[in-house]
């Protein structure tokens, strides 16, 4: 290891992530708790008793922590006030577009506020500066300009590529260029959530035309998205080094895919309403500090192609491929009933992105193209190389040929009406606390035509 | 001609549209202007002396009134007073989310005011509520969330289907269904514009590896573009008979494009850093109501498949194809030394396109998908049959291969650096007075690496 790079894992290992630390919430001394005090991660909430207001919040063990009511209550100083007041409104967008000195110092307070020894602070001010998590409801953390999605799993783009070139399935340009298409933002909704099965023209090979039918081949795509932190402006990129300083915080994403609707209409320029009628995040932002410890090595075999050097950081370190184990689970309406546990269809890694987040937004902005704060990009579709760790029915049915059997005896080649896709996301590591993403969920309503 | 029809067509054709109607302004009555009194197309500006607050207007000749200072003179009263009050900040988005009739109030009410009868009302007022076009700069009008491109015209679909694919060039799905992306929202600006040549990932055909270069192949697509107006809720679309009532003004685009990035990067989710780095819009928002004289009917023939019933209106009749004639203009920088005029390279006209806005923006919505207010939606590069009419440079010069000769004698495979890109639009048609777009304006600045 360079003495460099040394110095920057020592940095980053700081005392907000120091697996022995605890803090005085019960609820996060829980092992099983996604939210110890290492994580930390935002949300936008609002109680469901009384003051209907949004507010910004820090998830700690089963309770969240009201920024503004710590603000008020003179908690926060210097550059962590600075990162306070911008979280008195109802997104975290004026917080993302501080720089990432200001969202350190907010994490290093409040870590330093929930720690074992801090607890007398809080002494009367328990109730005014604490909801629980299940007295609020959780809303869309962000305002979310734009939404990009990116392809970067080497492993789903192959087994997509299978289904339609056998023989050849991965394109040439896939190994040099990470291969991106803008989504649609104002659809894009935290969970839980409906989703209305789409309307769409389809056409199966034996018809003459299109018909306009409900999807018959509504599937889920499990992704890992990242929020955008501090923009840059029209014409200046950012360069791989400084990649990392735009990347605030990550989402689970559900990319709601309508396959038989995007076949017929995906040539020339690419999926549009096949994609655009809905997607879900999960609703808490673990922020890349939290992440910090969970930083993986490329994904790539030594003879893949070297990054161009627009993509090559000095350190061929850059932050932004973590091992964030990711599940998705189905429950049919059956199974509701028969209070049968949703079924895993799959457990996936990011760390097998075959792009890190940070070269994803670096070749986003490398053609002059300006991002804002709160911008969503999301990895593409996380799978590995085993069937177990594939990320959509499309690959795990190959396309409803080879369709699941859900342990109430029903078959799924793709999503029926009432079942509802549950995405859990965890970060896990011998010598690091482990963290969690909560739960992206969504459940599938029947077609209104 | 059915009688429900004709009653729509005499509704419409109300007398703010009456070609006989003047304007007590001097420069409206101008037969060359783009702006008399039956245009009333909407800016932002500011100043450029004194006061630089963003402010809302109406151009009429070679001025603008604005409406704040009319409603705060107690020009308007009722749903024109509503409309004048969303017009108090500086975008036209609240103005657009209300329903049409208050646009049609407002509309209304202006044209009134300016009406030839009506000088009187302004006697003292007039240096308060008009500013003279060329004292203000224009801003983009609207707070563009979102971005659609479609591509409509199936001129333009064919010419680049040749150079792909000579022996086939429209695919099976053009058609029967609207082809369009979510382009980048948040490069979008009004003109003048600096576009600054970009970077990109290129691969020639007798290249190993691609290289990180400026693009090679910088072209522009003139399009028309329509701003949504209402916008629908997640899951309700917006059937082809209420499509109209959601469409509330229209501007030129400039649908950049760097198509060496575009080759390399396009397979297989459709273009991105080809187009997110730039995209120019005229500054002024030409009405509906103001282009309703100027409808046309399906470019269609008789062989064409019928549009799905969900793409039929009851009438046949639906809002959104209008005979906008537009035309390109390059000047080169010694063009400018030398004083020679921009060279019109090409004039079209949107009555070109295969499909309607009415029909596109009743596609995007069929799955559910949310428009919101001054979401922007553009036809796609509109081209006709002759290649006097073909809408970029890729086709005219038949992607470089057949360059074009300039009066200063250069020659442009593609644009080069210096290059202005001036569009124009205008409406023409015997028994209606003649309204224009304005311009849209941008001249490419070298790459800075």
């Amino acid at each position: 290891m360079l003495p460099r790079q040394l110095f920057r894992l020592k940095r980053s290992m700081n005392e907000t992530l120091d697996p022995q630390l605890e803090s005085w919430v019960p609820s996060a001394q829980d092992p099983a708790t996604p939210f110890p005090i290492q994580n930390l991660p935002y949300a936008v909430f609002s109680r469901t008793d009384g003051d209907a207001a949004r507010r910004i919040g820090v998830g700690i063990g089963a309770e969240i922590l009201d920024i503004r009511a710590c603000a008020d209550a003179g908690f926060f100083e210097g550059e962590a006030l600075t990162a306070a007041r911008a979280c008195s409104g109802d997104t975290l967008n004026p917080l993302m577009a501080l720089e990432p000195r200001y969202w350190r110092a907010l994490r290093h307070r409040v870590s330093h506020l929930l720690s074992i020894a801090q607890k007398h602070l809080f002494s009367s001010l328990e109730s005014q500066v604490f909801v629980r998590q299940k007295d609020v409801r959780l809303h869309l953390p962000v305002e979310i300009h734009n939404y990009t999605d990116f392809y970067s799993s080497i492993h789903h783009a192959m087994n997509v590529g299978k289904l339609v070139r056998p023989d050849n399935p991965l394109l040439p340009n896939y190994k040099h260029i990470p291969i991106g298409y803008h989504g649609r933002a104002s659809s894009v909704h935290s969970g839980p959530m409906t989703i209305r099965r789409p309307f769409g023209q389809v056409k199966a090979a034996d018809q003459e035309v299109p018909q306009f039918v409900p999807s018959r081949a509504l599937d889920y795509e499990v992704e890992i998205g990242v929020f955008v932190g501090q923009g840059n402006e029209l014409g200046r990129p950012v360069t791989i080094d400084r990649a990392g300083d735009h990347l605030f915080g990550f989402c689970l994403v559900n990319d709601w895919s309508a396959r038989d609707i995007q076949t017929w209409e995906y040539q020339p320029l690419g999926p549009f309403l096949a994609k655009s009628f809905a997607t879900t995040i999960s609703p808490w932002i673990v922020t890349s500090e939290a992440l910090e410890p969970f930083r993986a090595p490329f994904a790539r075999s030594d003879e893949d192609p070297a990054p161009l050097p627009y993509l090559t950081s000095k350190e061929n370190s850059e932050r932004g491929v973590y091992s964030i184990q990711v599940e998705t689970a189905i429950r049919s309406a059956r199974m509701r009933e028969e209070n049968i546990d949703p079924y895993v269809v799959s457990k996936g890694s990011a760390d097998s992105m075959y792009w890190t987040f940070a070269q994803l937004l670096t070749h986003h902005t490398s053609n002059g193209c300006n991002l804002v704060p709160g911008d969503l990009l999301a990895s593409g579709t996380i799978s590995g190389v085993e069937r177990c760790s594939w990320g959509s029915l499309l690959e795990v049915t190959r396309r409803g040929q080879d369709p699941l059997e859900l342990p109430s005896g029903e078959r799924r080649g793709f999503l029926e009406d009432g079942d509802e896709v549950i995405m859990r996301g965890w970060c896990r590591r011998e010598g690091a606390r482990s963290i969690g993403f909560g739960e992206c969920q969504g459940i599938v309503a029947p077609a209104v035509g």
